[in-house]
């Protein structure tokens, strides 16, 4: 279904992101994690299951990271030794630069066309030693499984210091990209600059646009708001200031983040703009995945 | 009416804002100019008027202005002698550093702290030459007419890149200013994040919110959205990129002024925030003008 979808251009394709337990994870706790996953995700109304490669960041800025960096398991081993009985396809990250050409060949080889898409991920900085850079990555793609489907990442807040956000999204979608997955939204404004960009030199180019898939990222701390700072989610003072003075930060941002989504979505049908949304927990306490689940549920109705 | 409504610090102010004729304008044209006027303002529900200083800008940038900078009449005598008959406060703008000390002092001296108010506009840079300076204009007005309501002027704009302005508008609180008029709005962002600055500030230092009357002003055309910009004023790109493909600029920039008040309206009614618009035209056309009295209709509903 998701395939179909993201084939037909749809609008309104719903996402849920995770990332695999941590490296080192005993498989007893392993297999208790991905149960209590499996259980969370399975009653919902989710189209795919992002599963992120997290890479360390720390060349993209000088300042410290508020959050360790924790090296994590294998996500497409992960999703298949243990989330295989959760029936939905699983859209496997890939930073790329962490692997050699062997090694992404192989896993672009087993990945399935109609169980798993892949997101290519590039390099955080152009000071990060990569192995294989996107432009040989893409071809490697297209030469091993033509047929799987592939999706880029999209940030808006490049659109608003660049301006051509929407010109590195169509070269990616020349290169074999089929969807996008966004950073974190918290700038409303600075998405619906790059969409209305990507909209009009779309209908200025007769190119048709494929499906833009906004994340959205409950904020349960100032801890953790400064994290998603740090990660380059820009949040305007007004909102970054309601979030802080709020009784409720996790609360607040579930609403806040219906509210932007739900912004966007009026945005983008009016002109016909495919969008949907992929909905993670960038923090790991029960408490901010449960509002992950609960904005799930409030953007799918 | 609208001394006792800046006193009582009250939301919902509306005004309307023109400038004056062009100096050397013949007393016959200047005549059938204020009587029009008179004519398209005395049935509208306004609580002033505002009458601007013009002062070339060219100091604060580089690039070309992209309509001529014309020399208007004295906003003061034009009201005194042909805007009588509307009966609504005026509130005379004054670009301070175009005048002496003597000249500033025989205006303050000469208004009314009934039928009048006054705004005080500093240089538009610091390279521009000055007869007198903002403080020393403070000073000069409440000695000569301390009853006069002085206005200041916010740019919200100045906060984005500042992220001061509110420490700004308090200081001149704290030397006499009773309200402030902004710069023309279209990005209803840079508004919030300075109004959330303004409204947390002025909570954990306990110091009373004046009203701030936010500058609506309608775009009839390509070139003037170039002023605006040319200006300063901000607008987001899906903003302008919505502006520039729409079939009738001038009616969808009304109902993008609205939409901006309206939003700008509820977030600081929530909070309790004094605010109201300031409605203008920056350009002379008179289907821009008609607009404005439109825009000028549809927020005092």
């Amino acid at each position: 279904m998701l395939v179909e979808k993201i084939k037909n251009k749809e609008s309104g394709i719903v996402l849920y992101g995770i990332t695999p337990p941590k490296a080192g994870t005993s498989e007893e706790r392993i297999a208790e994690i991905s149960a209590l996953q499996i259980e969370r995700l399975q009653a919902l109304n989710i189209d795919g299951l992002v599963l992120y490669d997290i890479q360390d960041e720390k060349s993209r800025t000088e300042v410290k990271r508020p959050f360790p960096f924790i090296e994590t398991l294998d996500a497409f081993s992960y999703s298949q030794d243990y989330l295989a009985p959760l029936m939905v396809p699983k859209i496997i990250y890939r930073a790329v630069g962490k692997y050699s050409a062997e090694q992404l060949g192989q896993f672009l080889s087993d990945a399935s066309t109609t169980e798993n898409l892949t997101v290519f991920v590039g390099a955080a900085s152009k000071d990060q030693a990569v192995s294989i850079n996107m432009k040989d990555a893409y071809a490697l793609k297209n030469r091993v499984n033509q047929k799987l489907l592939l999706g880029g990442v999209t940030i808006s807040e490049r659109h608003q210091s660049k301006g051509d956000e929407h010109i590195r999204v169509f070269n990616k979608i020349a290169q074999g990209c089929d969807f996008f997955v966004s950073q974190g939204v918290y700038d409303v404004n600075a998405s619906k600059n790059f969409l209305s960009d990507y909209y009009y030199y779309g209908l200025e180019n007769n190119i048709p646009l494929v499906p833009i898939l906004f994340t959205l990222t409950p904020c349960g701390s100032q801890k953790t708001l400064e994290f998603m700072k740090w990660l380059g989610i820009s949040i305007p003072k007004w909102l970054e200031n309601e979030l802080l003075h709020s009784k409720d930060i996790l609360q607040k941002s579930v609403e806040v983040s219906e509210q932007n989504y739900l912004e966007l979505k009026r945005f983008a049908d009016e002109k016909g703009i495919p969008i949907g949304c992929n909905i993670e927990s960038v923090a790991i306490r029960k408490v901010e995945v449960e509002a992950s689940i609960e904005l799930l549920r409030r953007v799918s109705q």
